[in-house]
This record gives structure tokens, C-alpha cells and sequence, in this order.
């Protein structure tokens, strides 16, 4: 293991500009359903895109992940249809009739404006049944899944690209309607464009729905809702400022 | 929506230099079991790591986690008998006699050595039972708790601190021993601290257990296993090349 060839000897480091890029990228990346424009994504960027999904942690290094390009206008459609239905259903879930009213007037995706949509998918059998670190817990290979979307989300936040994560389907139709096989989950359904703007604040925020959580609040010591441990003061004043 | 104060005015592109920088946090990133340096962690590293979690993406905006920090010698020492238990488990899955002697030789954790175990938790109930987004899956919440994961790890990687994610566990023997209410499910148990190094690549494919796949392999056109589509070789093209 302790392979020379094997140990970054350059570039250990971060500088403290190249550090504040990622932070860059962590907060200003948005949930983008609007906003999109039609101009195509060069190959290239869309496989860096692609690459940087690729290049997410996998359980065993069994690498799970499809990645489904839908570029067709029929195909899309199809899928509009598949969320309409299932949105409609959504509307009628919540108790109150503000929340209803509310909802009715969000825009939850992009599927017909973005130029790329693109499934993230799982194969559940891509490195045999028994793999390492999904022994147990068999929901680990679908966990690396989430984990390119979430690197392709911050490498197309850099690139200036939007994307939107919809998820208001039935998912076995939308399986059917992609044919997808039996053993392949469809992680999620990603609009992907570029934008006319990128929002501060997440949409849902803005419009009164939730408010940012306070950090401080979410973090336990050593115990679950042991939330002012001794010599903890420091880190919890650190939790409560503004990050950025 | 378009509330003009929400809109990203400044900083809306990256600079090449900026985007190099999330690239490398992306490709640097390693999952760390040995190397951990003792050295404590300051809280204002810290804090930065974790508010990276908490500006994950969350389905409708509901940010089911929350973080456990663990310093305890005596609660890690807790956990990682409950990975001893599991792993030598594991270990008698394997069919192959040469899978398991690989699979003995193999560190798969750094619990003990990490100055910081972090819990990083779902909690199903964060904004009552309908949630937006979460209508159709509900396994998207937990979903955001992996974003959240991946968040940190490269906000970690930047912070020049390595991560380790340990999955090998008993979940409801986790849960209990972590004494985590019922509506809150344990997503990522991680060790973090400063590391002697960083490997070039991922530690399984040094060790021959499995290659990296070639992503022009796992990308499909419009339609499953749809690999050449018309007008696609120059992306295919690219996808082959290596990516750093």
C-alpha cells in the first residue's frame, strides 16, 4: 500500500486562493429550475462534467454509476408527462391549503428548457453481489451515485452551468419509459444548461417556505443532542456566524 | 422569484484559475484509512468543513442532518469493536479464497487514529411528513445527507484533511450504540485529520482489486446502451481521454 509511486508528493497543498474556489463553488451553487438558456454545451465541458462525476468516491471502487444523456425533444416530452402526472399528485399531498396554494405556483424543473438532461443511474450488480463496504448496508453503491451527482453539480457550478435535480416521478415508470434493466436504479433525473442568472439564496428560502437552519443547532458532541460540551464554546461561536 | 436582490450579480463566473481549483479538489480527493496524523483539528477548519456540509443541496430545502462529532476515545473505541464484529463478517463473504486474503490484508478504517469521527445523520422527520420533492422517493432526504457528505469531503480535501467513510457496521447496532432516535438514520460514519500524504489513486485500485472503468464505456445517448450516437464522437472522443 505504501506504494511511492503511489503518494502525491506535489500539490499536496491547497492555496488559500484555490481553497476559496471550492468554497466558491460549495456556496453558490442553486437548484436551478428556471433561468435556463438553450445554447448548446461544448463537448468538452460536458466531459469535464462528466469526468468529475466519474472521478466520486465508490463503495469497493465499484464505480456504479450510468450516465444517460437525453438530448431528444420526444424523449423529454415523454418525461414532462411523467412529472406532470406525479406533480399534480404532490399538489393534492400537502394538509394545508397555503402550502397547496404555494406549490401550485413553484417551478420545480427544467426538463423542457434545459438543453442536457441526464441520468445518473445505479447498477446495483456492476462488481458481482458481495462488494467491499456494501456488506452492510446495501444502499452504499446507490450513496456513490448521489456522490457524482453532487461532484458533476460543483464542476458545472465552476463551468457556469445550472443544474436542477428533479425528482417528482414515479420512479418505476420513469425506469420503464428509459428501459432501463432490472438491476440499474435511476439516481437522479438532472437538468443541465447554462443560465441567465444564478439565485443567492435557494429558490425555497426566498419564497417563505423554510429558512436556513442554524448550524450550532445540528451539531452534537459525542453524544446525540449533546449541543454545548465542555471546551466546545470556540467551535459552537465558530458554527454561528454567517459562513460567507 | 425573480427577486432582483437574488440574483448573483458579481461573482457569477469562475475564473480558469477557480475552476482548475474545484477540478483538483474533485481529483485530489482520496477516501483515507491510514496516514492520519494526530495533530488537532481548529475549530475554525472545522466549522468551515461543516457549513460546507450544511450548504449541500436538500429536497425541499428540509436539511435532514445533523452532525456528530465524536472526540471520545471510549465511544470510538465503541464503534470500532463494532467494526472488528462486522468486518470479520464481511470478510467470510467473499466466494474466492484469493477475494478473501486480499480482503484481510485490506485497512478499511482510520476510527481510532482520526482525531475526529464525524456522524453525519438523516433525520426522516426534519420538515413533517410531505415534503417537496420527496412525494414520489422517499429516499430523498437521505439522498441530501450524502450530498452533504460529499460537501465536506471536498471542503475537506481543500482544508488539506483527509477522509475516511466506514460502512462496514451493524446500522442498528450503530444506531444504538450512538443512541440516535428512531426517525434518524445514521448516513456516514467518517474519520477526518490531517494525513502524512495523500495517494495519486484510490487505495483498491493500486491493491489490483479493480480498474478504473472507461467512462466513454458508461455513457449512453437518448436511449439505454445507446453508446455512438450520430454526431457524438467528438464527446466520445474526449470522454476517453484521461482527465488529469
Amino acid at each position: 500500500m505504501e506504494n511511492q509511486t503511489n503518494i502525491h508528493q506535489h500539490d499536496h497543498q491547497f492555496s488559500d486562493a484555490e481553497r476559496q474556489a471550492v468554497y466558491k463553488s460549495i456556496y453558490s451553487r442553486r437548484d436551478v429550475r428556471g433561468q435556463f438558456k438553450p445554447d448548446p454545451i461544448p463537448d468538452e465541458v460536458l466531459a469535464r462534467i462528466l469526468q468529475a462525476a466519474h472521478h466520486a468516491p465508490s463503495v469497493g471502487f465499484m464505480q456504479p454509476w450510468n450516465f444517460l444523456l437525453i438530448k431528444s425533444q420526444q424523449v423529454k416530452q415523454q418525461v414532462h408527462d411523467l412529472f406532470k402526472k406525479a406533480n399534480h399528485e404532490a399538489g393534492e399531498m400537502f394538509e394545508q391549503e397555503t402550502q397547496r396554494q404555494i406549490y401550485s405556483t413553484l417551478k420545480l424543473e427544467g426538463i423542457l428548457e434545459s438543453p442536457i438532461n441526464l441520468v445518473v443511474t445505479c447498477d446495483r450488480e456492476r462488481a458481482g453481489p458481495v462488494v467491499i463496504g456494501r456488506t452492510h448496508d446495501m444502499a452504499m453503491d446507490v450513496y456513490s451515485s448521489v456522490c457524482a451527482v453532487q461532484n458533476l453539480w460543483l464542476a458545472a457550478r465552476a463551468e457556469g452551468l445550472g443544474v436542477g435535480w428533479v425528482s417528482i416521478f414515479d420512479r418505476l415508470e420513469l425506469k420503464k419509459l428509459l428501459q432501463l434493466p432490472t438491476q440499474v436504479t435511476p439516481v437522479a433525473y438532472l437538468c443541465i444548461g447554462y443560465v441567465e442568472h444564478f439565485f443567492v439564496e435557494p429558490e425555497l428560502k426566498t419564497a417563505g417556505w423554510l429558512d436556513r437552519l442554524p448550524l450550532q443547532d445540528l451539531v452534537f458532541f459525542d453524544q446525540w443532542e449533546n449541543s454545548h460540551a465542555e471546551h466546545e464554546e470556540k467551535l459552537v461561536k465558530y458554527l454561528s456566524q454567517a459562513a460567507y
